[in-house]
């Protein structure tokens, strides 16, 4: 994390898909994030995590892999992350995950310690991918990640809410745009938990 | 699972590694396990995990790459499933969950479902990838899986137990001859949980 509390400039926050499906909901959510993120935050795509390949001590030596070191060069310069993400048999997907693992490395300056991270979630039926979360969160508590604490953003029943890759739902959409202007304030605020209204 | 409680034929087991790294305690606990395994117990290599590409819906139809086919016909051919998985940020390597979600499809009939599974784990540190183990049981209660109860196996400080690849810690290798032989009498048994002794 690179803005001090209270910074007047703009963030800049990496969004990152765990969906490879092409009209996947996870991506539309991503979509209507980047319209509907208030003035001040500017949500950039991040690396399509399919480029990253599986994890590999072996090959994260000196010379890691040009795609780990964007990856990780990308993280590094912004002021947030968010990943939008399924829920797969109670987890994240592998693509997350990686990513995840790929972010944790170099074990002495790991690129995703301490950076400001929303974690949104779009399912098909009544989790909204909740567990899915959990678990991300989990693998979060180890990297000394901050994880905004609230509102949680789990959009259920994504096929009514969704039209041609395109939110329509209403309350989902002014759930949205307020989530993204709460991660903004607590980037700012410096990530409290519990403090200051978060 | 395809033997009926008692059979008396020899069972056969697919191992996973869920490390890429050449040198992997992990890999190298499953060189053990062939060695200790019980009379009645083959372990058989499964597919090397790098090579599933990363679980994608879109590519999941009715021509899915061979690999993934290839990985769930041995699920499907076999009697149960060892998987030996270090601990990646208080989860599981990416390769392995991706392991899980390929075989967690087609959602009709899972391959991974109803397979008996033993989980086995080796780390550097004290944590023996218990925090690890955790999550994967977590995405194997969804898939409907049944994981041995116990006992566990967290293989725990593995640089001192292991030289040129070889499991030398006598104690060790004890309960991993002893876990193979409950696992084996386990899935005879029909894998039960919470009765007869197991």
């Amino acid at each position: 994390m690179t803005s001090p509390p209270n910074d007047p400039r703009d963030l800049v926050v990496l969004t990152l898909c765990g969906s490879l499906r092409e009209g996947s909901f996870n991506r539309a959510l991503l979509g209507a994030a980047r319209e509907l993120a208030p003035e001040g935050l500017t949500l950039e795509a991040g690396t399509d995590l399919a480029r990253l390949p599986f994890y590999n001590p072996d090959v994260d030596g000196e010379d890691p892999p040009a795609v780990a070191t964007e990856f990780r060069s990308a993280l590094r310069r912004v002021d947030g992350l968010i990943i939008a993400t399924p829920e797969y048999n109670f987890g994240v997907p592998a693509v997350v995950k990686n990513a995840i693992d790929w972010g944790s490395r170099p074990v002495k300056d790991p690129p995703i310690t301490g950076l400001p991270t929303l974690l949104l979630g779009a399912s098909g039926g009544a989790s909204g991918t909740m567990r899915g979360q959990l678990s991300l969160r989990q693998s979060l508590v180890f990297t000394a990640t901050p994880v905004l604490p609230r509102p949680g953003f789990y959009l259920t029943f994504a096929a009514k809410k969704f039209e041609d890759g395109r939110l329509h739902d209403e309350p989902t959409r002014e759930l949205l745009g307020t989530t993204l202007k709460v991660f903004g304030e607590w980037i700012r605020a410096g990530c409290p938990v519990g403090r200051d209204g978060f």
